[in-house]
């Protein structure tokens, strides 16, 4: 699918949500579902749905619905997951050792071939395919294995000179757990999950509701 | 602080990321701050900021800057950091325990007083002032010990029925790692970390930069 306009980012942050949704009523096995049904199903308004769905040149057809199959694996092929990427962990702490099993369990386009922290003593700890190597080789690994995505999981104050060095490798996406900001050049992409941010405001919508 | 009006969501979502550059610039020694200059550091346009700022009745003078102890401090205010919130964390496996380490290090206002999970090879296993307890005593923990947040790190399926313990049992907020979206009552903040939508977003940003 050839991409002739810009998506806003509002629309691809529904897109995996309906992919979600989608893939409960692949379980169900649902075949067609109509813009309401998907409506009450995921809680934005039928109109939203036709309009984000309008984007990608639309896959209903009126009266009729949406096929579930189908559009299930159109949105997969937008968001890209019709391939495989490769990714590191760079940062085995708590953090990255949920990362490593979530991925491993749940995610099975991205595969985790390279495992990296500073500590000796768990240099060699496998996961899987992958084993626990120090720092010092990341940048060459990175660049012989033609790493996709690293998922940073070090400390905040480390979270750049990660960066740093594995976009120098030839890396285009950052999955970033750090509470870092990071500068990275206008070809890589990152994606932020910042604890703090999200429980801060789950703070503050607690005490609107009181 | 009274709130008059409401604020939007995604003010809310940018004033713990302020909150966090200024925390930079306290532990820099650095008193004061220009829209100008907090704009450079933060990369939201001055106008953005005097913007979002100008919502909390504005804190700062024209060509004076905004004082970034009062900003600080009154941005914590806002986001209900001015007082301590008691949480449970549900499901302890890898992300349970890695949130676990988290909050304990990072959130001084968010305190861990019970931690559940189902297996019975992890009972009373201590983290801190807490121990892991079984599930079946989770309804009477929260309402004894007048828990505000749950944070639930079970399984994807199990989410809804953990949730609804826990709202039964008082429970105010919510920070959710599934991938459920959890179907809450009104008066029931949450947040929800869903990390395949965070993985996916970043898949698609890839590939707009190819």
């Amino acid at each position: 699918m050839t991409k002739e306009k810009q998506i806003s980012k509002a629309v691809i942050k529904r897109l995996p949500r309906y992919r979600r949704y989608l893939h409960e009523l692949q379980k169900k096995g649902v075949e067609k579902i109509s813009s309401k049904d998907l409506s009450k199903l995921i809680g934005y308004t039928a109109s939203q749905i036709r309009q984000d769905l309008n984007n990608f040149g639309g896959f209903g057809q009126q009266g009729y619905g949406y096929s579930v199959d189908y559009l299930y694996e159109e949105i997969g092929n937008i968001l890209g997951l019709n391939r495989k990427y490769k990714m590191v962990i760079v940062g085995y702490g708590r953090i990255g050792q949920a990362m490593a099993s979530y991925i491993s369990k749940n995610e099975l386009n991205f595969h985790i071939v390279g495992i990296f922290d500073v500590r000796q003593s768990i240099q060699n700890v496998e996961f899987q395919d992958a084993v626990v190597l120090t720092c010092g080789s990341l940048a060459g690994f990175v660049e012989k294995e033609k790493v996709d995505i690293a998922v940073i999981c070090v400390p905040t104050e480390k979270a750049q000179l990660v960066a740093d060095t594995v976009v120098g490798a030839g890396v285009k996406g950052i999955w970033n757990f750090t509470a870092e900001d990071l500068d990275l050049p206008e070809n890589v992409a990152v994606e932020n999950v910042h604890m703090s941010d999200s429980l801060h405001a789950l703070a503050y919508y607690m005490q609107d509701m009181e």
